[in-house]
């Protein structure tokens, strides 16, 4: 037995704890995150580089462990998890988790539903798995630290490998000593760059996690011998890879009974993070007064001057560009534009002169009192009168609020069948096997149930901001 | 066109130019390499890391691309990269190069032959391909430089990446631009640490460098869109990953018609790099004396006096110890026994008391004047008389002599039918095509041609000194 405590050794005796039962309320956020990840999956299913893994697996085929979305065929679970991994985080449209700054279910649920399939567990196995590996990637990447991050080291990729392990190979029954060699392996294969922000790879970097931890657990069921303690040792993971390994007892506080995961953000506007809080600042200034756009003299936008540098492209002339924009996304709030449908960001929307005149009203102010969470929005009318909001989005949600606005986001990105097939998973997974999930989402994959019609500027170059 | 140069531009130049022809130098210790490679791959198939990557292939089966040695179907091209390379490096009896402290071969040829027979190229091909991949392999690696090596990086498994990801993409036709890109996704894959020597990660690195250049380049000739610019740009690879990127010009000057690989360094006898000189040595004094054992009164060895923390257990009991120990190595030498024999490292050999007799008379020194390559040897005879000798592994061996060396090495590990089969590959590769090489070596491998008995110490557990 240890006497120290260890990263590695607290993680693995954590993931493969048989008598761990997550909390209910983590259980019910993880759902969410369930229904969340399979929208954005099976809304960019038609992305570029999600065509290309899955030709990849096309081309490789293999057993039938596992269903890849949009393929015929079933394939091997790495593969199923690479590809999975890969089309789920196209849109970058997914979940973010700010303690680790990274998206835990694109490189987690990937490999979790993979494995539960080639296993035939219950899809309650599955879910509990799936939330025991986001929660290890949220612990570990508070260890590794911003530090990490800073480098150049992409945490959704190289925590979500460490996630996705703990995830597939509790599913696959790893003790904590073959957890430990699990995580030993990963630390030699994981792996991904921020600076692929902007190109496939960083939807790829997800793919590369989920297949990673696969990959991991399954030489670790064979016997593979690596490092125990891989994460922590001399030149290990976190030593080579800038991490900052400062706070290993806050990293480790109440596992197993606390659950991080539950604090994950789910995304609500198809653009760029920076904005977000700008437009919830503005939707509730709407949802309280009501605001004629014609009436309307000037805005104010303030957030954290980081975000000036990210996403403040003044007068966007392409879709993509549209996602960058304080200016535009607030002229699309304040027009009513739905700015949670992938097909807003257009290229034709940037020139439409109701919107264009709009924007032109708006200016973007940086203030380093914020945190990078919050945005202040200040109205001026016309006619001289004055609205001020401001919104967090670290603030807390009610469950039922978070799960109103899944459902809404999920039925703006795909056709009802399947948006009322993927909800109907928060109350029916519990009567479910893995497979059943599975197969049901590689069904709805197969009969193209995306609802948007995806404008020529979507694509897979992605934020250079988000995580 | 650019202006200024660039490590992924050059290489990415240099490893698609459809005009260049390597050196028939080069090519020649290219065959030797590949024979070499091969006598290696198949000594090491009954070793544990290459029972539990071939059971991953076989339950994952798919398409029959490539040939994974002991296994009776082929598999995806991707999946023979992964296998091979982790069981040919699995007894560390393969090519190290010291220009980038990695080992080119295991990297390198399982990724070149797969997708060579996947192509069905010509042998010749197949060859020249590999070879300007672990040039690659060698101009990367000394820009990435020793600072990336002592952070704790394994370049077999780095550098190798990259010089997998050249020879696969040049097999397939990659243009230019999307051998940048090839590059682009292979450093976001790359990965390998050197905290896994002494377990099975060590051998399974090189197995992770091949397949990660297999799908790199398997995916950029489907369009997939990387960073053009992936090892230098801002926190690209080099900057994340400990590069000392200081010597740009260096690293590509003669590319394209100097070839560094001409320098690789065969092993020959079957124990820990840092013995060889001193074994070499000892071996010279051997051939100009008639030494006889009992007449011995004592043995000096001087080595660098970094290898005293390596290889310098000073009374080994096991097979694997005696891999380590300057003593008894000395013993085996001057008593006459093979110490190119795998099968030569058991546990019996350690107590055999005439060896532990002699052992007790080797002293072993370090003088930090001497380069790592470099051992002098001083014996002392019970008559007074004294000999002197010394031996420089940098030093050039004619290519005739590596090529009697090899001859014997691969005679040593393999039954006479496999050793005269793979030895005719020197003469007889330009009439064969890939897949007749892939086949014939697995062919080989079925019929379980290694001439040695494992002894129960032989295992995965190899050098902490070794790269």
């Amino acid at each position: 037995m240890e006497t120290t405590l260890s990263i590695t050794g607290s993680i693995a005796r954590f993931g493969s704890d048989p008598s761990l039962v997550p909390t209910e309320s983590a259980r019910a956020v993880a759902r969410l995150s369930l229904m969340d990840w399979a929208a954005a999956a099976l809304a960019g299913l038609d992305e570029p580089v999600a065509r290309i893994t899955r030709e990849l697996a096309d081309e490789e085929a293999g057993a039938a462990q596992a269903t890849l979305f949009g393929l015929a065929r079933k394939v091997p679970a790495r593969m199923a998890a690479l590809a999975n991994g890969a089309l789920s985080h196209a849109l970058d449209y997914d979940d973010t988790h700010f303690a680790y700054v990274g998206h835990p279910s694109v490189a987690i649920l990937p490999a979790a539903l993979a494995v539960a399939e080639r296993q035939g567990a219950s899809a309650a196995a599955f879910l509990d798995a799936a939330l025991i590996g986001m929660e290890a990637a949220c612990r570990i990447g508070h260890w590794l630290g911003t530090q990490h991050y800073n480098h150049g080291f992409h945490q959704t990729a190289t925590s979500g490998c460490f996630g996705a392990t703990v995830a597939a190979g509790r599913l696959m029954g790893l003790d904590t000593a073959a957890m430990r060699q699990a995580l030993g392996i990963a630390t030699t294969r994981a792996s991904g760059l921020k600076s692929q922000f902007g190109t496939m790879g960083k939807p790829f970097n997800a793919g590369i996690a989920a297949a990673n931890g696969v990959e991991a657990a399954l030489l670790a069921a064979r016997g593979f011998v690596s490092r125990p303690d891989g994460l922590e040792c001399l030149q290990g993971f976190g030593e080579t890879h800038a991490g900052e390994r400062t706070d290993l007892a806050g990293a480790l506080a109440g596992l197993g009974n606390d659950f991080w995961f539950e604090q994950v953000q789910h995304k609500f506007h198809a653009c760029c993070h920076g904005l977000h809080a700008g437009l919830e600042a503005l939707a509730a200034l709407k949802a309280a007064h009501h605001l004629q756009p014609g009436s309307i003299a000037g805005v104010t936008i303030t957030i954290n001057p980081r975000w000036l540098r990210v996403c403040n492209i003044a007068s966007p002339t392409t879709g993509l560009e549209a996602k960058f924009s304080y200016r535009l996304t607030t002229a699309m709030a304040l027009a009513g534009v739905e700015t949670a449908a992938l097909q807003t960001y257009s290229d034709a929307i940037c020139s439409r002169p109701d919107l264009m005149a709009l924007r032109d009203r708006v200016v973007v102010r940086g203030d380093a009192s914020l945190p990078d969470t919050a945005a202040r929005v200040a109205l001026q009318h016309t006619d001289g009168r004055a609205l001020d909001g401001a919104f967090d989005l670290d603030q807390p949600m009610p469950l039922s609020q978070r799960r109103e606005r899944i459902a809404a986001k999920v039925r703006s990105l795909l056709a009802p069948q399947a948006a009322e097939a993927i909800l109907a998973l928060d109350s029916g997974l519990g009567r479910l096997g893995a497979i059943q999930v599975a197969e049901t989402l590689g069904r709805l994959a197969l009969s193209h149930p995306c609802a948007a019609v995806m404008s020529p500027a979507s694509s897979d170059r992605s934020s250079h901001a988000s995580a």
